[in-house]
């Protein structure tokens, strides 16, 4: 396991991006995944910048959809933390449990189709190329 | 590859399921990935109703957010036919050139993050369990 | 695309490897798999050898149940080459349509259960561990 | 995590689909898969009776060599729900150690090849398209 | 297929992206990959800052070997387009035959490990955590 | 989960398997995931076979950017065991925590771009062919 830096022990880089993330997001509070990446500075402050601009930043998807989105990836790709900390922010979004069981059947029919697609070698229809 | 059923040549099961495609979408058009499952009835069948209950029944997921979902999963999971004929029905729903862009950046960052969060073995917190 | 080696430009291992094949399989045909892992010799070798004996070898599980599995995992990771190879592998070993269905069927819900159980975060029951 | 419906707490569809599941496999025992779908009955209902359709419905894949594919997906996905769950019902199937060594062995190799094709570019050979 | 924006097409953010492509890279080529980001300007910025940075910023690994390990993801995830440039970089930064066979060996046993390493269930030995 | 055999109890194949792991790398510990393949002896025998001759024999890659590329394959594909014990291994041939960030940056691009190329279908360059 990695190490994670407490926001007490943070200097230079790390001080600055944990402290935007407290501004940004309006809490103290720090979630692991950060603090383990500020082992590696400039991947912290990369990936944060980056995060922060594709969630938050203008658009036409709203939040909520975005983070609908994000876990549906998230649960594909199988990744624990990514789906018990992408569930909670979807939540904090409005996501109501019907529409987590939407995205689940959603997400779980669509892995099943990708599979016979490749399976079946389903060959492209003129119209979608 | 597998051989391709057409409308004219269905009888039975696949032709009932055939019709329930045109008569659902009213068009006569029916796309490979159901020309192709037709080769095993029962798949065709079991395949068509699911895919019609979870993307086309009541729910409060708008249609256009269930197909950009459907979408991010076949993406992660680098299926070409999917993304070709879901990309095109995301259209067909109302997905902007924009909204599609910020599609793509949102399945790009989580599948960054994905591995961001495995790698650096992060532990999930307290309060996400 | 790797340059592919032909069984009359063959010397030394890939030739010898080439050879086994050829008896082996009771055919003067190479598939262009080991055309293009002809590139590097120790690769060939070692990934003939492998796949020889596990597919080959005895044991308990029958030739065409070997390929079935085979043919899954390929389906699964979405690698064209391999689902054609093996799907012709499949059939040559008895593989029915109906079987190729039925694969499918259980491939694709394998599939979408995955998911349903990492995106509901499912606990291992007891009786399980 | 998502809670677990217990059998004593189910109402509805989530206690007629509870039934169904005692009485097809003829237990009292309600596996946890089962008990967190509950969570959204329309999903609980379609998945349990198409999973009961694919992989105990009539076919002439017989149900160990079934529940050998199903396992082989789990594991090239890295389910490990899934994978705890379906290795213990391939058992009560008849799975012996020697035939689940082998069946590791082809989805070891299976993965391993699956990347070689992909890596060398291995055009399709004529015969296979 | 999304639409190509050619260079001679390009304007405002989508041509200082181009401009600064031509000038890093030492040519007046720019890849497909960059001329399809063009279709939504944010992501191709945002990308094409990220990828210049990691690949070509100063760091402890040398261009070779961020190419090799770019080029073992993108082979895992079976990504065609990602193979095919990235194994060109490789070759330009340095990767002869035999380095990419030994990669290619590398990536394969690594895929079957991690799958034998999930499907044996086996537990992190203490002095791994 | 499977059960561990331990040197002690091991014999035949296995034994000569230990002995070898323990004589190639000069330790007597030998780690979990051995003691779970000598579950089906054949499979222990061939895996650490290629294991051995892959990551250690001559070749034109060090060790080190071996465990690099293995490492960037186990992250990929999200295996908890191979991450862990794989981290380890890179650490004890000169891995820095600097050199572990930069490989964690670049699977992370790679990861997000292979997604990128797959959604905007990218067409293959004609010099990449």
């Amino acid at each position: 396991m990695t190490p994670l830096i407490e926001y007490e022990q943070s200097t230079g880089l790390v001080r600055e991006v944990f402290d935007d993330i407290r501004a940004t997001r309006q809490t103290t509070e720090i979630n692991n995944f950060w603090k383990a990446l500020a082992q590696h500075p400039p991947t912290l402050a990369r990936t944060w910048s980056l995060l922060k601009e594709v969630m938050g930043g203008p658009g036409e998807l709203d939040p909520l959809v975005r983070e609908l989105i994000y876990l549906a990836v998230s649960i594909t790709n199988g990744c624990d933390y990514c789906i018990a900390s992408h569930r909670a922010a979807a939540v904090s979004k409005g996501m109501t449990d019907a529409m987590f069981g939407e995205l689940m059947s959603i997400v779980g029919v669509a892995n099943m189709n990708n599979r016979l697609a490749d399976g079946f070698q389903v060959p492209v229809d003129d119209k979608f190329k």
